[in-house]
């Protein structure tokens, strides 16, 4: 297995659903500065379950413990490790599961690949609840980040049906992006949370869930930051972000959208502005050749609706080898999307935080 | 900069547009297997351009040199070293872009990383043109995966408004891929030929470019190849994509639409076929919980538009720090969607053979 | 900082003496495989402080405690997290040296290259308790190792001016193999104990410190394991013996000892033998080109006296800007060597079983 | 294989004796640094063979040619890649080796880790003639140093049983390093090239060859440079220096001098000198905790005598299983010393560039 990020900023996340705790290693912090714990708490409830009506109602401390790499509230520069300690499990709810893999989730491949050693109870490493420790590094690299004025935000840009507003790709609103990053259901458009919520009800109510999408903002970047090629700031967010469990897909700037534009319309003319060299419109997502361009840094990544659903469904039994139904037991989000935004902003933080 | 991809197989691709020579280290590969050059230069041949209307009528031998790491058609193990000399630099061309950056280029965002001392004749390191080493690293690496069963087949989904059909994500037919990766206008519906030549030409005649989509196939991928988290699938694959110049955006299986769907809709439910697992749709695109599933790996890629266009365009004159008008002389191709498809290939190639 | 080391089987280091705990993140085991939780816990006791007259009185429980990675005494495949907790520690002791670096430690270089912002209480992440995760990692590996026919044991070449025998670098005895690995005073010639004891005795009351040599072998290997130049089994295993603090110099198999040897006498002449290519003698230590040839690997490394004596020494006061002198309290011991055995061991056992 | 080294900078060396050519490309370098190519040859010039009495007859021109990642004289910022044209060889000389492994070469091992497919002639990727390119990157590497202020200079300090003096490691003149690392056969006691030359002389006379050792200063290095455990300066050294081939041990400071030392005599005392910290006794080698203390950083490297020898040598035959006499013929060097001296110069620089 490998769950390491990065090289300047090296991240090594470890951990079960259902083991003893979860945790991250991070490696290559800047000794001497100093880091808001409530800060960082701050981030972790708003991922952290139970907090709304759109979350599982399992609750979890989710109190992070440092172990090594600040000594009160400053970075030592060694490397800083996390944990959290696992405790309100309930694994006999997955009995069945050691034999019939849930249809979308990670047991039949883990389950091949690890020759049915691997601890399947809740997903093992490979449950949503490793974002914690994701969310974690995040913060702590998003508070270094703001230190230099890189700030970074995240809202559900629509989930199922119902689509927010998007950012203005040439001038994202600081203190919009002030309040979306201290919000547990962070929208642009407020008026949207209900319908939205509704959508997330509905598929509730129908014993199934439903999926979204997450834009998310960075500024303040200098010009210059990301490399060529494989190690531009498409490949490297992408990276990060690939590593949230449920993202299927990423997309810069205009995105997908570009497939269908001209030249004229895509490229982004430049324009001096107070001396500064700025693009009149931000198609590119504010990264040119891999290298950050100085315009907001904008992208899309697509969540898959929750796995787990309570209606029955077809699967495998691998111990009788036959065709089976497998209805699903336990807490399970029917969308996790709105959880999901801070994981978001957290894989763009420790990405962005490597490339500087 | 880096240029470099990979763990177990290590592509580090060197060169710039008009220096002496391009090129690529690959580091990794197995003692004793034989390479099939002729099937190297037909994959070079589909990405070489002045071979289609569609492409920019620049020719290049493209013929590269093997330096080491081959004995006869046999590799030794040691790194196998490819060279491409340029020649066929028409550098005059670039005149003017010394000071007034290329809109949707790296131009502007590699001056100010390289203090201006980056080679900006053809776009430097930046080029497209480097994109001919890593066909040459993904030709090297696809022969190898096909040994193991392994195929890839690419196509253009998409350019402009004109759409190509889908793979069938749950069986993708041999002799398809076959006719495709042989293909230097690579379609499933060889009836979208002229219309979409017909875009692109309209494009062209406009002094403009048009932008497109790519869809890729991987099949006979064992179950259990990726890693949890950031080094699964869809990240190690995203990073070598975007490493491709032009990819703005990625997305696996059913991708950003999953996000309209239900959970009940979007998983794919395990079947027994034959004494084997499969699902009987492929929504996550072949990989769950980034590790193989067995079924057909499929990703899309978005492709923007050519930046470089033949109409006058808005930039800055970085000398003057004034605004200015850019009119872009030389050879470009209105539409790289035809000539990127091997080149997507490729990535996914070294991407995939380096988690095997 | 960077406490990692390894590429497919990746350790990442973490703690501070005085801390809340220090402890390891393994990633890259194999799924499935048991591991004795109980010979884990015995290679962690010879490195344990106080089991000994030469070792420092400062008693420490060490045990370590597993948070992921294993279930029951399974690996699961996902990163093996252990976690040992700081408890007895004397911080007062430190007081002075906060502002007066102590000769041979790290305190100096630390103050300067993290801005007197790391944890100076006991060396900080610099001690040499942060051998104990190592020897965590060691103990996990060499039982993978041995599955495979691998075996490894260290003992005390030298300390001070009195020398153990060495061993037979054609053949090494499997139960003196055994015997050492297993002692936490390890000789091959029992007889120099009480030598040695007095060595450190004579140190000890003269309130000083002495330095020796510990030799490893390394048996079982396969022919073929290294790779050429810098990933060469001298290199790997160089980089993860230097990561023991004290350690200051290393060499494989004749080592110095070459440089004035003929070729004629320092080639190792083949044979077959029983079919099997041995070599006659094995000045090379068993690696040829970087790759073992299938003979005992044998190296030595130099470990330096204990840099806390308690004897008055010259050092500076960082805050007055003067020369001072400093006298260290605390607990030290008078000679590391023979707790260094097992560490040594340990990073040989880490850096081989991430080359196979 | 693996032939690549650093992070930050990046080197991969490729190339084998007797193929099309050999050469390096180095990533990771600044732009709109100058580089200076006759210094750059000077440095070749003192690896290449025929120069020298000592040295093999065999003439290479070995001249570089830079593909990319300069202009003009001016990095540009993308992968440095050169290339050195193999001609002048005489593959006929090493038709038996086929079958006959040499002693103390990488024949064997070479052989079964590749399966027989390797290039054995002249060494193929195990050549010593692969540190032309090494000596190459550590040229460009050490201007970079140079304009620091860090200097790089190395001698040779012994060659069978004649020693040359030691650098004063407290002090170490720049005007003597800057005659060492200009000059072919480099010693600080110009007195002992005559014996020197005898000592190699009489092994050639007797069909024989010597070992011996090379030590190499380091001066101006910050404080600060390195990190902990596996990253610090001894082992990130360590790694770049194991890489050229015929090394087998290395040392740093008084290295293993120190097993015999006691801790006041080996810790070296802190003490102000025109308001800086310096250290009385260098003993450490300007490392302390694996990071630089501002001292001269100062290591050995023990070279094994030149595997070939003319006499003949006991082996085995690996077609007809047997054991058998082989007589090398082709040209050897009786002595690689003089000649390492720069690419152990070019490591350190590659090594010491890497970590700052």
């Amino acid at each position: 297995m490998s769950s390491t990020y990065g090289s300047k900023i090296k991240i090594s996340v470890f951990g079960e659903s259902h083991g003893n705790g979860i945790g991250v290693v991070i490696d290559g912090l800047p000794a001497g500065a100093a880091i808001d714990r409530d800060a960082v708490l701050a981030q972790m409830a708003r991922r952290a379950p139970g907090r709304d009506k759109t979350a599982t109602p399992r609750k979890e401390s989710d109190l992070p413990r440092v172990l090594s790499g600040m000594r009160g509230d400053i970075l030592t520069g060694a490397p800083l490790c996390a944990v959290i300690e696992n405790t309100n499990t309930r694994s006999q709810d997955y009995g069945n599961l050691l034999a019939m893999p849930r249809p979308a989730h990670s047991d039949y491949t883990a389950y091949v690949k690890y020759r049915g050693a691997n601890d399947i109870r809740g997903g093992g490493h490979f449950s949503g609840r490793i974002t914690a420790p994701l969310v974690f590094a995040g913060a702590v690299c998003r508070q270094l980040l703001e230190r230099q004025g890189v700030r970074i935000a995240a809202h559900i840009e629509r989930i199922g049906n119902i689509c927010d507003a998007r950012f203005d790709p040439v001038s994202v609103d600081p203190s919009l992006m002030q309040r979306l990053s201290a919000s547990s259901f962070s929208l642009i458009d407020g008026m949207k949370e209900a319908p939205m919520r509704a959508e997330v009800e509905a598929a509730h109510t129908a014993q199934d869930s439903v999926g979204g999408v997450i834009e998310c903002a960075v500024t303040g970047l200098p010009v210059g930051v990301g490399e060529p090629m494989f190690d531009g700031m498409e490949g490297a967010i992408a990276q990060a972000v690939f590593g949230v469990p449920a993202v299927k897909g990423i997309e810069f700037g205009a995105g997908f959208a570009l497939a269908q534009m001209r030249g004229s319309q895509a490229n982004d003319p430049f324009r001096y502005e107070n001396g500064s060299v700025v693009t009149e419109t931000n198609h590119c997502g504010g990264i040119l050749g891999g290298i950050s361009d100085g315009m907001p840094l904008i992208f899309r990544a697509a969540i898959k609706p929750t796995p787990s659903i309570a209606m029955p469904q077809k699967t495998v039994d691998l111990q009788t080898g036959e065709n089976a139904v497998l209805e699903i037991r336990g807490r399970h989000d029917p969308c996790i999307v709105p959880r999901a935004v801070p994981v978001i902003e957290a894989a763009a933080a420790v990405a962005i935080l490597n490339l500087m």
